[in-house]
């Protein structure tokens, strides 16, 4: 069971994607092929490289500006097409990338195709919490949407925190501007019903913006555009925050003092909200198991990605997506008409 | 110049209203009418309120669940209404409320009529950030936009943040995706080429999530429910990040007594993120200044909307955005067809 990893892609790429998955090698004795540029590889491989390590070379790459569809279909010998490809084929059992999240996306729903039932895959991205994590599903792959879409990330999303972040009979809400029923832009207020009528998922109705670090639900169901303007909101608030919150320490010399005391806690906290601590977003949706990490991706990043990767296969995602999607088509049927 | 405030209105009425209103009129030798039930008023009052205060009384009460519009057309005897009649009539320049959001809304659009040239009224949101403030406009009132719409609350928006917040010629950004044209929603795809046309405002492109705090821009356009879910889901993400640092905090003495030591630090650090500091949300586009707050504000909250709305009397705010969105009718209409 080996594991593909685009060690091409993302800004500290390859060293820190080649370190990642060296000490994913080491710690969980994964099998692992990364694919991209041999020579630069294996420099960053050293002496003595894991023996679960195998190098798939790919020359070229797929950089951050350019367009993902003409890209990926273009760049046959990038080191994500080839990665996808790997899996296809049935060398590795997963892809992960920390490279162009579109790019990642298009060389996954081109290279894998997308499971019956599922219009359109989606990202689900793991926030940290108090006390644990919350789902945010669609978190950037589709601008605009239609209600049986987000059903489908609904029951998508339900599945991944059941089955990989082990909680059971995960609560699911959909993200909208009020509680009530009758709240809503045009979209939430036809997914509302499907939702309610979903008999595979425990959807606990409409959930506030307030209520994603809230620990409210499991499953947080959004539009992508929604979905990507939240996430990297609150990234740019946690660090504006961060920053005058260091200003004011700065000003009173007892206050630097104190905060110095503080030190440890400051690390734990920070390590507490750590994106890297949770590894990739999955694409969730294609017909194979893909892992989409930040594209500023640490070692650590891409060691866990490689472990939310493994764990996904281990638990049969892929097989417990199509069966739950075949049993909804009906209930979608009915609510749209 | 009196302004009329609703005494009934918010979590903390009437007596924070009241205490706030007597703080401006103390403050600012502000003229203020304090609607609402006047035994309760006058009790707030006290023994010797400042002259520049009266008392108009409204028997009757909207409340938090009410369906706002059927409320407002209701309870004619409601503070809010009778509030709005006030300014409406000319016996007060501007309304100021902290209660319900769609009723205080309602009432407004209702009393007041809407600016011709202006389809949709917008509530626009001042979020504090290092050096300065951004201004977020639509925070909530309309959940499914057209493009025009965006262009509209975009030069309202630049006119609110020239004229009160003091920014010359203030950059303005369409909330999106991606900084790219190419990237975006139906909505903002469409609604880009009506903002880069436009003549009145300095539009800068898109800009992301992340920027709304990092001060790329003074105004961020968006449709009400983008705005909505960004603006609670970053007040849940402030709440939960402070409660996981304080209980980070308290688990070493060494932490617990540095975290005393910098408490001027907290302090000041809470001030400056404070939303009481802004006062409150301006409904742009209605025939009238009115200035919505926060269901939990505070006297200090109150204080400040009360001089936010003189300013923006003093200001013009209205007529200056009457005569500016004449002149982009013809821009309106090119860019639609």
């Amino acid at each position: 069971m080996k594991i593909a990893v685009d060690a091409m892609g993302g800004d500290h790429a390859p060293g820190e994607i080649v370190r990642g998955a060296v000490e994913a090698a080491r710690e969980y004795r994964q099998k692992i092929i990364l694919v991209g540029d041999q020579e630069k590889i294996m420099l960053g491989l050293g002496q003595s490289p894991p023996e679960q390590i195998e190098v798939f070379h790919a020359p070229e790459v797929i950089a951050m500006g350019e367009h993902p569809a003409v890209a990926v279909r273009k760049k046959k010998q990038s080191s994500i097409v080839q990665a996808v490809r790997l899996v296809r084929e049935g060398e590795a059992v997963a892809v992960v990338s920390a490279g162009s999240t579109g790019a990642a996306m298009a060389a996954s729903l081109l290279g894998l195709g997308r499971i019956q039932g599922i219009d359109r895959p989606a990202i689900a991205s793991i926030l940290p919490r108090n006390g644990g994590a919350t789902l945010l599903i669609d978190a950037g792959a589709n601008v605009d949407c239609k209600p049986q879409h987000l059903l489908q990330f609904a029951i998508m999303g339900s599945l991944y925190a059941e089955k990989i972040l082990g909680i059971p009979s995960p609560r699911v809400g959909l993200l909208n501007v009020g509680e009530e029923e009758t709240k809503g832009n045009e979209l939430t207020l036809a997914a509302f019903p499907l939702l309610r009528q979903a008999k595979n998922i425990n959807f606990t109705g409409n959930v506030e913006g307030r209520d994603i670090f809230a620990g409210t639900v499991d499953v947080v169901v959004c539009d992508g555009f929604v979905g990507n303007i939240v996430l990297k909101a609150g990234e740019g608030l946690a660090i504006a925050l961060l920053k005058m919150f260091k200003e004011e320490v700065t000003r009173s010399w007892l206050a630097k003092m104190g905060t110095a005391l503080a030190t440890s806690a400051f690390r734990c906290f920070e390590k507490r909200i750590d994106y890297a601590e949770y590894g990739g977003a999955p694409l969730l949706g294609v017909n194979g198991v893909s892992i989409i990490c930040h594209g500023s991706s640490t070692a650590r990043a891409i060691k866990n990605a490689i472990k939310r990767a493994r764990e996904a296969v281990e638990a049969g995602l892929v097989d417990a997506i199509k069966s739950n999607v075949e049993n909804t088509a009906e209930v979608q049927k009915v609510g749209i008409n």
